[in-house]
């Protein structure tokens, strides 16, 4: 202890890095087997017809003839893992992020405290983060000869007012976080950091990627949040024999509902959990509702799910970010207590 | 070591996971004091008279007023860190990407070897891989509204061609190798899927927000690859009191040219690294004779700077990815011998 105390003492003197020293104080060190990363799916893609450009990549240097038309590797993604070296759990635990965002949702928490990705490896799960299909490192598509339509782009507002941290529509002007959350508001602007461009054409493309993904770890456990939980969902449908169990975190989509699909999932316990202040929000009650209609045919079809309302279990003021949310590890320890009881972990 | 091969086995089914295996067998586990990322630096954009629209974020699902007028943040950085739980180097070890890229560049090979970032963790280094202001998990922003000019997009010829893998223009055509290359050939595609798009108008954003990475966690030593260079040399020069060391792996672009710029590097030692084919290359005996004449200058302003050939030194066939080349172990020894030679490592 008092050797690390002093190893941190002169990167302390630099200011704002705080948080970042703060970062596992007074813990064990993180014993990794093996860490690393790969890229894994996707296709080749074909453009023609484009002119040819010399381009000045880098200011008076020689230029480069760049010619646009050619074979692409397009729709991979891109997975970082890192193994304990004294593993606890039964299989590997992905994480995989929502709609805009990247696998930093997973990483240290916006204001510098430690993120799901480190409480999860610190329980002794080999995790593995994903950027999903044109998100972040996974790199993205010439548009529109190879993604079609428009990439989204969310302004500062946007998450506020639909993550349930602001107070809804119209509380961006005004900053007004609603009352008791648990999301960290000093760091808002360093969360919106961690926002990315987004298509809306590129499902199936993630999925496939995904599948491929279970296809090379699996069998595994998979923690999704919010988009994440379509593909979580249609991906556990598609590789039944790759998933232990899913852990779906305020999805925002689902499974197919045939007959055939819900009976895939039979074998896989089902957690959702669902932060705090949802009654007073304009969408998410449907959102949720549609959640508790598949839970309810996927139940009607033999499968098992448990929907955890945080508030109901005395977690309050949890967002749409609960993994980021000050108790977020309290949180996670929900998501280690459903685990470890369904024998996952030891 | 019975029990990491014991442990390795249930994994050791799955096709296709052998290169993830094998990395780091045999060596200790990585033990680690803290791990985590950040965002850094940038700024803040509006956008004003684009249509609002309801978009369907999932199918299906309650659809989003996606107003894309507003304030966006944007051009910040993304750094993830490792820090060793018994850490040798003096100072952090930052490690910058070059153009197209992002930090995957010295993270797993593209074949599934160790890569810079495991080899300098493991001798003691707190590593910091960032990508670049709109690379990978920086994200980017809308274009035209706030970027400007087009993205440069590499097909799979243009690496191939241009990186001293293949044999010159015209050797795609033939998948025509050059002879003797390190480059590992057979993960070419692999190491497509790690290319990502790029701007030629963010040089300002970029160096903005590696000087503010530096006034956050340096003094440092910076390693930087290709364009990266361009970056180094000019942040070590605006904030060289943070730099402790500057390693430029084939750099394309350079410092500025200025008595007072040239001599603000004075205190900095200098590596320069260059690999094999250069002569016989098109456009390379350019880009180095740029760097020579610049180190030349440095050298008559009172700096340092050793230029390292590779093949000079027994080390033949690297490319222009020589941190992911199959000989990457000894060229990475390079390096840590010259850091360790400057009193930066113990």
């Amino acid at each position: 202890m008092l050797r690390r105390r002093l190893l941190a003492a002169p990167l302390a003197a630099a200011p704002g890095l705080a948080p970042v020293l703060a970062q596992g104080a007074g813990e064990p060190p993180i014993a990794l087997r093996a860490m690393g990363s790969f890229h894994i799916g996707g296709r080749e893609a074909v453009v023609t017809g484009r002119p040819v450009k010399e381009v000045a990549l880098v200011p008076g240097s020689v230029p480069a003839r760049i010619d646009p038309n050619g074979t692409y590797q397009v729709e991979a993604m891109y997975v970082q893992y890192h193994l304990p070296a004294a593993p606890r759990g039964a299989v590997p635990l992905l994480l995989w992020h929502g709609g805009g965002l990247t696998g930093v949702t997973w990483e240290s928490t916006p204001d510098g405290r430690e993120g799901w990705q480190q409480y999860f490896l610190r329980w002794g799960w080999a995790t593995y983060v994903s950027d999903a299909v044109e998100r972040g490192r996974a790199g993205w598509a010439m548009s529109p000869e190879i993604f079609q339509g428009d990439p989204v782009f969310l302004t500062k507002q946007d998450p506020w007012e639909r993550f349930r941290i602001g107070a809804g529509p119209g509380s961006w002007r005004t900053r007004t976080a609603l009352p008791g959350t648990q999301f960290p508001i000093d760091a808002y602007d360093a969360f919106m950091r961690q926002v990315v461009p987004r298509w809306t054409t590129t499902d199936a493309a993630q999925l496939a990627a995904y599948r491929a993904l279970l296809r090379q770890v699996g069998p595994a456990v998979v923690l999704a949040h919010s988009q994440g939980g379509l593909f979580a969902c249609r991906a556990a449908q598609a590789e039944p024999a790759q998933v232990r169990a899913l852990v779906l975190l305020e999805p925002s989509g689902f499974g197919e509902a045939t007959p055939e699909a819900l009976g895939a999932l039979r074998g896989i316990p089902v957690l959702a959990l669902y932060g705090d202040f949802i009654d007073q929000d304009a969408r998410w009650p449907a959102i949720r509702q549609r959640g508790l209609d598949f839970y309810e045919k996927l139940r009607a079809a033999g499968g098992a799910v448990e929907v955890v309302s945080l508030p109901e279990r005395g977690l309050r003021g949890n967002s749409h970010m609960m993994m980021m949310d000050r108790n977020n590890q309290a949180v996670a320890q929900v998501v280690q207590d459903w685990l470890a009881a369904r024998g996952l972990w030891q």
